[in-house]
């Protein structure tokens, strides 16, 4: 694991070290920076990458309260014109009326080609706003912001971007890469619980597919100086996407470990039942499974990182009261399943994850029906 | 002009020729077809292209009902499964909640990432289509079937696809090249007079910008063969797009002639009041004056342009219920005035346009006026 690119910097930021992490894409490198402090420097980060003028400001009702003065104040100070657009807080907001309620509001403030964008809050925001980032005046330029785990760790990095349809998540969007991605691990204070653990899910993911060792870091009591557990996931994210960008080659596809059955439970389940890291979860739980089973991953490290989750108040289980038929329908609809084919990722070890093709419909079932029933493994 | 860039072929359609542009795009080459019959044989030409499968047919309740059996029965003659998905007529369809739509249709319809769209009909659907198209999984490959003289010869080719946001045209989109064009000049007969003739408005452009030879044989009685005609006009835009693929370089801005004030009429007008190409010729008017104000272009050639216009039974003045005020509102939310700048193009002669930073806001108010005001000029 290339964790040796992290870069530790001294810098202006209160107390805790600032690392970046660049993101090598051929035609939209760019860098993510993470330390305490940084939100309230957003302002002379982003400067040097954007000649000035209006930007907006996506947020939603839960962050913007927080956190939206201490953006738009540094930007103003900066020299940009910012405008707060807020979004209702939650996934129902990743909708494509909502992306057009917010390309309207930047028309009405006179945003233009040559604005810019910046996404301040979770995955939703992080999304959605991207995607708008993305098709207003057909591409503007973007600075992820992100002020969750699951949005710091995953996916304020990568490029992609979009919002949900009824028949699932994620199915309409681009690939549009942010200039810059600053991430102020700060702002998990004031996370909730819930949504503080939730994001875990995706750091034992990354810990499962390419660093083992992280997992003998991980301490559901640590809530400060993250900023380094955070750096070390970025890393692995923008590794993995700096090799396949578009998710062509494969690479990109062992993200999705534990994410096939993640987005059926989250689906079946409605938007809004489930954290995405909470469904992560419960999908790692059966992708550990059928790595036991499939490419002979130990059961006793299966165990081990089921238990990890459950330290961090994860779900591992399936509740009682949903249908497996109905997560089998919603599983059929999910990007990885191509023209009809099942792409799975599995580990072969922890920390080694690869895409299988040895992994059939009925398998997933059994494992599903395994989760619902039986109490531990 | 390259025309010689066109190939005339031989093939097994009806009795006329078959020609093609090459769209020669660093990373999305692809060919334009303009053939009468070419509708009939369309699952044949797409066939080469794409592995088969689920294909969503995208129409509207105008030319489904003529076209849409044949292009499907091609389709599925030549082993693919379409689905056709009808949306209303007009330039209301084109916004964001109808993308979102179409997708959800085409999510039950089981189509994903590795499936076709086949945009059939006007500028509207394929717009919107290809704007889908651009998005449903984060970009599925697409196939454009213009059946008016405006997509024939303008919009279906150059990759430029989006929506309507209430604050203006097409402020919302993607840059997605189709696959593949077919242009079947055998769907011009049952266009409507007004639709016929409105498609005059960019072909008049076009000879205005690049290829002033083209003004002579323009002849408004005649609707049949025309497909040689389709086809110059098709490699003057291939052959901007192709040097300018993403408007960056100021050459594509050139096919903005006349769109400025064109833009600002269909807008201040409300959707539906003007065709595009109507609009477009009123733009054009103005666009003529200001050439012979600012650019030297003999009056005598702008007033030709004008009667042309007239035999094509276009508007060339601006209606006297059109407010000027509202007219300049509008005008100010067009993509064209970045950051506030005016890039306005003009013609040095006929056949030969450029963009201009010499024209103001005050120029444009004042040949508005002269337009509603003056009888003719």
């Amino acid at each position: 694991m290339d964790f040796a690119r992290l870069r530790r910097k001294t810098g202006s930021m209160k107390d805790s070290g600032l690392f970046t992490v660049d993101v090598p894409l051929e035609h939209a490198a760019y860098s993510v920076w993470i330390g305490e402090g940084l939100l309230a420097h957003c302002g002379p980060k982003i400067k040097p990458l954007h000649p000035g003028g209006k930007v907006a400001v996506v947020s939603d009702s839960n962050v913007a309260p927080i956190y939206g003065a201490v953006v738009v104040d540094s930007l103003r100070d900066a020299g940009f014109e910012p405008t707060l657009i807020t979004v209702e807080a939650g996934e129902a907001s990743k909708r494509m009326e909502v992306a057009g309620q917010i390309a309207d509001q930047m028309i009405a403030a006179g945003l233009d080609r040559k604005s810019l964008l910046v996404a301040l809050g979770g995955g939703v925001v992080g999304d959605l706003a991207g995607f708008v980032a993305a098709i207003y005046y057909r591409g503007i330029p973007y600075v992820q912001i992100p002020t969750t785990i699951v949005s710091l760790v995953d996916s304020s990095v990568g490029g992609k971007t979009g919002v949900n349809a009824p028949g699932g998540k994620n199915l309409l969007g681009a690939f549009h890469h942010p200039v810059l991605v600053l991430a102020d691990p700060s702002t998990l204070a004031t996370l909730p619980d819930r949504e503080f653990y939730e994001g875990f899910g995706e750091i034992i993911k990354h810990a499962c597919i390419r660093d083992a060792g992280m997992l003998d870091v991980l301490d559901p009591e640590r809530r400060n100086d993250l900023s380094e557990l955070i750096a070390r996931n970025v890393a692995i994210k923008a590794g993995i996407v700096a090799t396949d960008e578009k998710e062509t080659k494969g690479e990109r596809a062992l993200l999705n470990f534990g994410h096939t059955v993640g987005h059926a439970i989250e689906q079946a389940g409605g938007y809004g039942r489930f954290l995405h890291g909470e469904a992560v979860a419960i999908g790692l739980h059966a992708a550990l499974l059928l790595s036991v089973q499939k490419s002979g991953l130990p059961a006793a490290d299966a165990r081990r990182v089921v238990q990890i989750m459950e330290a961090f108040q994860l779900p591992t289980r399936i509740p009682a009261d949903l249908e497996i038929d109905a997560l089998m329908a919603a599983l059929g609809r999910d990007k990885k399943f191509e023209s009809g084919k099942i792409r799975f990722v599995l580990l072969e070890r922890l920390g080694c994850g690869f895409l299988s093709s040895n992994v059939t419909v009925e398998d997933i079932r059994t494992v599903m029906e395994r989760l619902k029933d039986v109490a531990t493994t």
